[in-house]
């Protein structure tokens, strides 16, 4: 399993194939590390190699040794974001008492890439590039794209630990309300890493999009890569969404026939929801 | 700019630098090129050497080079997937039209890590370990968990190119419904890396969450590893959403100054909405 002809110490070897495991989720967090006797035999070394490979790791914060019981691997601090409202990192964790800090690398005049520009419908956009931080350590790095003509005098110094939605509805009545997201995962080029105080090539979670307004008009189009090692997106699949999509499948066959699903009671208990959102709303 | 002592010709060193931005989506699909002469700047190189390292681009199929006008950015082919849906990959990609096929690795009795252990409420759980693909070509990787008494008999070779919900649904009456996920960018280690045909260290994309039927009760506990070059997971970013993330923010100070938003208006809107799907419902 391990290549003797490499220069680095057996015990370093081992410990990195399981730090990728690790890291990957492979070896998710509160899985039990193989046996030690498991280890020797895998990697085809001896135990006080492994001992000391999970030593490694152990000191590294990457799993936890328990007095007469498996090994097993840490839950690291992540922050999570829900990625499926309009709101902004800011007003997300700020409404969980973290302190985020951002500081405002760049705000000027620039012509956005084709598909900011049909987004917005314009040209002449503002470019802002901005670092978010938490703990004093960046969290995310955000470019986004504003048409300038909806956000006359905005100033770098505005948006310095502030949040740029808050400042879009409070100064400009401009509620970022609706849009699309897509996330992926990309490898920090030079700038990126150098911006987020990590290596070149670590996996980032970028989220982009576009953001309308109340009034349906096109607010923003941003890409903000945050850091994969802190920041998790949450989303909740909930049943009103399934219901939708069951809708718009082909067609259900068989479903009835299982005897479970029954559609009506379903639409009723969603009925009932309804009711009581209309309630609350109408007072 | 460049490290001339680096023994790769300057044109390769030039591309691979364009390629880390375009890859990480600094330099975002539809984008242009900065022209020759702003590279020629940046580099410290002379006219062919950026020449020759964009024809290397454009032969990847990272950029268009196009007559008298800017070199863009080019799309990449990518496969969307809705994550706020319980639906799985395959019913998603089936509706739109694609052959999806999935290879069984492994489907055997085994203890789950204490996560799924905790969300599925047993020890007694399978493992099944499975490979999507799309035009021959890896797409996923997806290990799941399943409570075993749920599903008695269940065999690897119902699962081969089929749809395991469709499979829960159909045989075991067994709808999945709701739950959470996270999404996180990770890196690959040296199995996921061989199994979806990539480098070890590329970026994935990791969906993870746990899963409920129809009643409430969990059913399936998952992580699935996207390559990061075909799959973008896609979120839609609702009204309705926002609304009831408004509600729960402490102060909606100064809203209501702007003299934009109107939640009265708001909540009539919504109300109409509410009416329209319960018309649907009910008939």
């Amino acid at each position: 399993m391990l290549d003797r002809k490499d220069g680095r110490p057996l015990h370093r070897q081992v410990a990195e194939s399981l730090r990728r495991e690790i890291l990957g989720h492979d070896l998710p967090p509160g899985s039990t590390l193989p046996s030690e006797a498991e280890l020797c035999s895998r990697f085809g070394v001896g135990r006080s190699v492994v001992r000391q490979a999970v030593a490694g790791l152990a000191a590294d914060g990457l799993v936890i040794r328990r007095q007469g019981r498996p090994t097993v691997v840490a839950a690291p601090t992540e922050y999570r974001r829900l990625v499926q409202r309009a709101t902004g990192l800011f007003e997300q964790f700020a409404r969980r008492g973290h302190d985020i800090r951002t500081t405002v690398l760049e705000l000027v005049e620039a012509t956005p890439p084709e598909p900011a520009r049909a987004s917005l419908g314009t040209k002449a956009c503002l470019r802002l590039e901005r670092v978010r931080l938490l703990d004093d350590e960046p969290l995310s790095y955000v470019r986004t794209w504003l048409p300038a003509a909806r956000v006359p005098d905005l100033r770098a110094e505005d948006l310095v630990d502030a949040s740029l939605h808050r400042l879009l509805s409070h100064r400009y009545g401009l509620r970022p309300v609706s849009g699309q997201r897509q996330v992926r995962a990309v490898a920090a080029d030079e700038r990126l890493a150098s911006a987020l105080a990590i290596d070149p090539g670590t996996p980032l979670l970028l989220l982009e999009g576009e953001t309308a307004d109340q009034h349906g008009r096109p607010l923003e189009w941003f890409s903000a890569w945050h850091r994969s090692d802190r920041v998790v997106f949450d989303i909740d699949v909930s049943e009103t969404a399934e219901t939708l999509t069951l809708d718009t499948l082909p067609k259900a066959e068989g479903t009835e026939s299982g005897g479970k699903p029954r559609p009506a009671e379903r639409d009723l208990a969603r009925a009932r929801e309804l009711v009581e959102e209309l309630r609350t709303l109408l007072g």
